[in-house]
């Protein structure tokens, strides 16, 4: 274990040079970097609006003293959605992100490239996406931080805020082996790595009730939208299992992109979550070290998927692994809505959506 | 001052039949409720990206001990985009929201009608809405946090996490004249006041540098657009101003919608902001009691401002109040983008730019 603290201090060290600037002030991206496709974009409609959320009652000194106790709105998921004109019925698509991210995961790239929530709108997709209850324009209990403040609760009970590293993203995010040097076929935009890290904001979790009441929002949001297509990444990867466990009727498929986990269902929950289709999708460098010692590798998480995906297939479901490896695409990072062929991966999961899952008149939008 | 409390806790306990439902859950809003218009939104471009942030380096424990120590960005600033197809060269206009809310303030109203941000894209102008430094998708550094809570800094160094209560909101925001009562002529959506509740989160504003990181983002924003006009509200609305100061070269026009304060600026600071157009827009009730007795009225705000209008008029600057009242337009809340008639608001300055704003090429897109 000493031996691989050092390893890690030694990496640290020799990447501080590739990952700082000489300024401590990250350079601004220029606007002149984000792209601009060359065919307009028709929607029938698009904003934003929230799911779920739970009024509680607090005092002055929870709300941070800005003014009068009362009730406030906390745990409510924030939803943006963008619905193309020319629509042919398709399944609306609800896309949520990692830890330690936000919806910004699926839009614009790092670099500059359209995301998957406007690729697939261009498809033909109504794109619906959330921040995780606890992150981005969603919301929490800030009541905790305010009373360990006044000293009313101990600082010990006070939830963890989260966040990776940029050295800890290298190994575990598969840029390359070590923080600072690339894979050499990385598909990643690693010119533009720092507009990643911006990406990144304190993640509140361990904040949440358990489970997360995302799980329970993506299930209203998917009965709302009369059947929706739920795509979870890493964090979130098993909400649209768990989602589709609360009301299966209305998850009309499952995709999972480098879950962080496939869980260990009974063969009841494997008969129920057989009723929907399910594809599951993993990058490249599956056994580099994670870059955080207690975490499985993601090839120990592909193969539990693996093993979910033969049990499906058991129960008479359609459940299948999308590995591009075995498609002769090589270097998929975690971030595989940023890299370099996020539209090709993209297109893969469309063709089988296409193939796979029956289209539904589905929202009335 | 014990009277004012009695009266207050009063308020709240009348309020509460009114304010909280039989569930402490949260009446989902049906999507139905979300509007969709009749014609399609056209757009040339649309995405997200960040402006600013800062690198810093932080230990395994201050980041959680999710993952090993090292860099993160903090303090950087959200930016989501929309550019209309249909372009003449409008000028590009910036929405930054207030106190405890997100750039959601800007979008689908939470009745379910079109935002501002939608409404001025369709009006020909691209529109640019971040989340604030500290709220949203935009980072903020959270290290205090998690020393606190290990017990290396005293948890009265912690900032407070800021919340409007529902009750303080109703005055403050002028809805009516006390939690529950609505004025007879509020232009509120008040069905919809849940909604509302929904779109706050904690605000992190105590934990900043100051001033806040906010203000450069936006001038760096109108820097890299080659010319914007900036709109800010309530707590962002001498951001504006401020961001003018530093460069009031791309700073092409000031919309400060029901701003927190008109700041009193020195001689030579009015002269250099007599250079940009400045449109100051306030609602009715202004005398309101304000529900934080230790805030100034909205009159008492609305007054200050008109006295920086004076002095940069005075200074030879475009500079002029809109107040619906002396329309004939009564009854407009705090959250006036938000109000019934949040469209006829807007064509009010929509008609001040044109009339008062030259339009530039701006930025590429």
């Amino acid at each position: 274990m000493k031996t691989r603290v050092c390893e890690l201090s030694i990496q640290l060290l020799t990447t501080l040079a590739v990952l700082a600037s000489a300024s401590s002030h990250v350079s601004a991206q220029s606007l002149d970097d984000v792209q601009t496709p060359s065919e307009p974009l028709v929607l029938k409609a698009q904003g934003s609006f929230y799911i779920g959320g739970e009024k509680v009652q607090q005092t002055q000194g929870e709300l941070g003293n800005l003014g009068p106790g009362g009730h406030i709105t906390i745990n409510q998921m924030y939803v943006r959605y963008m619905v193309p004109q020319a629509q042919d019925s398709k399944l609306p698509v609800v896309m949520i992100h990692g830890a330690t991210l936000t919806g910004k995961t699926w839009e614009t790239t790092p670099d500059g490239r359209m995301g998957w929530d406007e690729y697939f709108v261009r498809k033909g997709y109504p794109v619906y996406v959330p921040d995780q209850v606890g992150r981005g324009r969603s919301g929490f209990n800030q009541a905790i931080f305010n009373n360990v403040r006044a000293g009313s609760v101990p600082a010990a009970k006070q939830p963890e805020l989260l966040r990776f590293s940029d050295e800890g993203v290298w190994p575990n995010f598969r840029f390359g082996p070590k923080p600072g040097e690339p894979f050499s076929d990385s598909q990643f935009p690693l010119a533009a790595v720092d507009e990643l890290s911006k990406q990144a904001v304190p993640d509140m979790n361990r904040g949440l009730p358990t489970p997360t009441p995302t799980i329970k929002a993506l299930s209203d949001l998917s009965a709302q939208l009369k059947g929706a297509v739920l795509m979870g990444h890493s964090q979130s990867g098993s909400y649209p299992l768990e989602a589709a466990l609360i009301n299966p009727a209305v998850t009309k498929a499952l995709v999972l992109v480098e879950p962080g986990t496939c869980p260990s269902y009974t063969d009841e929950q494997v008969k129920t979550l057989a009723s929907v289709p399910l594809l599951v999708v993993f990058g490249d460098h599956r056994n580099n070290p994670t870059g955080l010692p207690t975490l499985p590798t993601w090839q120990e998480r592909f193969e539990r998927c693996q093993a979910l995906i033969t049990r499906l297939k058991s129960a008479d479901g359609q459940a299948e692994m999308l590995d591009p490896l075995t498609r002769g695409i090589r270097g998929n990072s975690h971030m595989m809505m940023q890299d370099k062929n996020s539209l090709q991966i993209a297109d893969l999961i469309l063709q089988w959506l296409t193939k796979e899952v029956s289209t539904s008149t589905g929202a009335k939008r």
